[in-house]
């Protein structure tokens, strides 16, 4: 691996194409998605799915990290003629922790000079909703979130319970605007990301998930950051959140930009912090303000803040067994018991919304009370907060600025839901953007799992995004394959959720990987998998063979105890007798099945 | 490892030692549980958890394979002086596949003659309940059932969602019978198993879990599945099923139980199948009758009884995605259609009941017709076998049998709740015990996490027993580490389920574990984890010294960011300002807080 243009994981997954599909409004938009090719015995369609892998995955797509990604939306943005080049904020010793020589990461090779908007223009993709401009983000996302529903549309029927959202059979681009304008979705696109592919956040649309990655004082390096992004949205991460902390958070951040394909998110406190000598006392409005251009200018598509963090609330947290668990709700709360004064991101936040409005970054308002244990959740410091939450929202609507709302935590499952409609009401549905929740603190090591419970039942719920949990957590930091596992957990919860909204086109991936089970297409199933590499692997722990996957019995049972198999043979008498006639008499409450005699077959 | 006294895995786990509680009625009764001491500095008593992991975790109690563990039931079973010792069934050639010579798995040392009821004397214990008498086994599992309550007693604040169980503040051994006599709860305990540790099976009790073994016609010996039996036990497995197949299934299973605390389950089509040489046509009664003696005399604890694949269902698999999914449910189908008759199982439902009376063999009456995929939940085939299930509870409670039902399967989220409340409205509040359920098909390699999200919540619901999901299920046979994975998975969502459903004692580990994360207690919270080794090697992954046990952070955070170490500099201004007043003045709506000024401290 170079140290200045390191490997990443590329190539495409098993049976898979990338393929695009072109703009009706905007007809130069391309929209990526995967195609897995099933065996042509299945006699069926390729199966497409939902793909934020990037160009990673396309073999006919040369990248190279030392030049970033094409910068695609750049002159959609540009025709829209509300912005304009602006020199931009010199870089300062301090935005790298002051890491200088061989301890300092090497800038990104080329400097794009940043846009902002013009004047006071709003610029984002709230203000042209509600303008009702249907942009070429909206369009592609449009496109993106129908993956497979144009087979079924028209034949379908639909089975879930939704809990208020309103997922359309067909989503059109004006669905997607109506979404917007109404503050219900958001779609994180920084003007100076123009290397991302648009993606949405909405309760009524596909459930999304964010894994966050991120140097600390003492591991790892540009080329690991920027591959942990990469493998990530290789296993299915919607959005990135850049967790760094130490030195170097600006020219890491910057690599990783220029080879994002999809939103990355940001705490623009912790970097904020660092320039500060870790004194949260020191923070300042001024600082923490230059901060924000400073990643704007970048190109971060969301910015966690924790403005709800007020002073008066502190006290609530007292009692608590774990005291206040977010990083943000930390250091902010220590500054206002301090200075004894309110949050000066509270007292500042239409100065904060007008930077953001400037380049459209999102916000993802920050629940720095959440609860840290069960015995925490669903407390008045965490409501009081949510409360302020909600207040926030509105000043940053009336602003134009895009809105999500971060939620716990540790909750147990009969309080869950209580998250949800309590963050609808108060936050007028902007999207609910969750941390699993931990069903149970019990489990260290496994919080993936507890909380991937959590977080299935939360988007089920309405939660528009979630956040992965590692195995690490708790413990240490997540390594290659902890990435991994949060990802697929996550993805697993988040199509768990999709398929008992009755998403409309969920449950085609389920039943094509159903049909390739039941008809023993081996290769079928682990290429219809979330994880197609794991799954041949466990196979092949047991029956190595290339034989094998073509065998019409697995391991586990063998052939004279397979139910598969001799559903087979009974499907096959089915035929003869026709016991689809009988079923169909049997279910209107005639005689019951007394079938004729007729001669045995092998088993 | 010696081929006729292997090696199991043996020891306490970490800071933890086995105590037993007396009975008060039973005095002779020792109930076993876990302490799990914490750091002095805590200032806390040990912290006691429920332990079916049996003398192996005991350094007390020299085990021995060969020897078999204690028959400590043997007397309290005798002095009921309703049974009888007989010569009991021969072990035939067929019994263990014909195998012989090298190739026959030894035969346990000692011989136990079987046991049975006098005349047509009822020996189990629901006749028992009925009859007003609390046995030891039902003060055991009422002493086993509280732990840690006496503490919380009285000052309990009850907190969760319960569906309609009845979760007593104190479980009395009234309360256990009373609910042994409703039917609403069954102790698996075979006369001829007095090795077990009673252990009951109720949604008005703590949510058990189930761990599936059994060796197949290529793999494993004895020595390994007795081995993976104590392996799951080790880690928290309540029953083991036995699912063998191929050859010495007979043999196999007697070193199981003869070594085993818990209640075992099996499935006895399986074995008959086997003894027809694997051609389901060739099933008869007569065979099934007597493969069940001879389980029932080698004290199996549980069977599973496919008896409601009734013939006329069969047409209504015929157009799933996945047919019949069920090994034994495929099987009966099979012999059903070719013999055009009803199931002998079913014919022959009150004989097999005759046969479990006599033994208190209870029964897990078998799903044949759940669910293998998203698409086939909740389908007709599948409530109509319910339906059936539900009558047969009935004639097994009129022969004073104790009742399970076996639920599915593959069930998105949505599904989910309405199989509980129709197996509990259909079943008469009979135990429900689900395999997960799955609630997505697309995770192949992960279906421990995608069905422990459908566990957790049926667990919830009011399911009793839950089967685990390794995550080599639909690929091949698990290995030791996925038993682990797929217990601890369990554990999770069983404890969950309990914290959910409001249990008074299940919050008291969650507690103490997040006490000790808040106090940087690192050694308690590996020791309170499900899994102390693996949250330590986590841990040590990234900070791998003894000293870094000790500190006041943790490898994600660094010691600038950790949240709570901020939150303990808080706490220690609010000793000195009286937050805790200021944030009860919050809470009765006065003023905002507005503390004075005060000095600044160190962060």
């Amino acid at each position: 691996m170079n140290a200045i243009n390191p490997a990443v994981s590329t190539g495409p997954l098993p049976a898979s194409r990338k393929v695009h599909k072109p703009g009706l409004i905007h007809p130069q938009i391309r929209v990526p998605m995967r195609e897995i090719a099933v065996h042509p015995t299945a006699g069926e369609p390729p199966v497409t799915v939902y793909d934020p892998s990037g160009p990673y995955t396309d073999p006919t797509v040369e990248t190279s990290i030392e030049n970033g990604l094409a910068r695609l939306r750049h002159g959609w943005i540009k025709a829209r003629g509300d912005v304009e080049f602006t020199e931009g904020r010199s870089v300062r010793p301090e935005d790298n922790g002051f890491a200088s020589g061989e301890r300092l990461t090497p800038e990104f090779p080329a400097r794009h000079r940043p846009l902002r908007a013009k004047a006071d223009k709003a610029v984002t993709q709230l203000a042209y909703a509600r303008a009702g401009i249907i942009t070429p983000e909206m369009e592609f996302v449009a496109i993106r979130e129908n993956l497979g529903r144009e087979i079924v549309r028209g034949s379908l029927l639909r089975d879930g319970e939704a809990f208020g959202a309103v997922i359309p059979d067909f989503v059109t681009p004006e669905f997607v605007r109506d979404e917007v304008a109404g503050g219900r979705a958001i779609i994180p696109a920084n003007i100076n990301h123009p290397e991302s592919e648009p993606m949405i956040i909405g309760r009524n649309f596909l459930v999304k998930i964010n894994a966050n990655i991120g140097n600390s004082a003492v591991t790892s390096s540009m080329a690991e950051e920027v591959e942990k992004m990469v493998w990530a949205i290789r296993w299915g991460a919607d959005t990135v959140m850049d967790l760094s902390t130490g030195r170097n958070i600006h020219n890491i951040r910057e690599w990783i930009i220029r080879n994002s394909p999809v939103p990355i998110g940001t705490v623009p406190l912790y970097q904020t912090l660092e320039k500060v000598g870790g004194v949260a006392e020191d923070l300042t409005w001024e600082i923490y303000r230059d901060t924000l251009v400073e990643q704007a200018e970048q190109g971060v598509d969301y910015f966690t803040i924790h403005a709800g963090v007020r002073l008066h609330y502190i006290p609530l947290t007292v009692d608590r067994v774990t005291g206040i668990v977010s990083r943000g709700g930390s250091i902010m709360a220590k500054w206002c018991l301090h200075h004894h004064r309110e949050s000066f991101l509270y007292e500042h936040f239409e100065e904060i919304c007008d930077i953001a409005r400037a380049y459209d970054v999102s916000f993802s308002l920050g629940d720095g009370l959440r609860p840290g244990s069960i015995a925490d959740a669903n407390d008045a410091a965490q409501f009081a907060e949510l409360e302020t939450l909600g207040e926030l929202t509105k000043i940053a609507w009336a602003k134009d600025c895009q809105v999500m709302i971060e939620g716990p935590g540790h909750v147990p499952m009969h309080k869950i839901k209580e998250n949800m409609d309590k963050q609808l009401d108060v936050c007028g549905e902007a999207p609910f953007y969750t941390l699993g929740p931990l069903t149970t603190d019990i489990a260290p090591g496994y919080d993936h799992i507890t909380s991937g419970i959590g977080a299935a039942m939360i988007g089920w719920f309405g939660t528009a995004m979630l956040c992965y949990v590692t195995p690490k957590e708790h413990l240490g930091l997540p390594d290659r394959n902890d990435v991994k596992t949060g990802v697929i957990t996550y993805r697993i919860a988040a199509h768990a959720a999709d398929l008992a909204k009755g998403h409309p086109a969920a449950k085609l991936r389920d039943d094509a990987l159903s049909r390739a089970r039941f008809e023993f297409r081996w290769e079928d199933q682990f290429n219809l998998s979330l994880d197609p590499e794991t799954a041949r692997s466990f196979h092949d722990q047991t029956l190595p063979k290339e034989a094998h996957k073509l065998a019409h019995f697995c391991s586990m049972c063998g052939p004279k105890f397979c139910s598969m198999r001799i559903s087979h043979d009974i499907r096959a008498e089915a035929q003869k007798e026709g016991m689809a006639a009988m079923a169909a008499k049997y279910r209107e409450g005639g005689d019951l099945y007394v079938p004729v005699n007729e001669t045995s077959e092998q088993s």
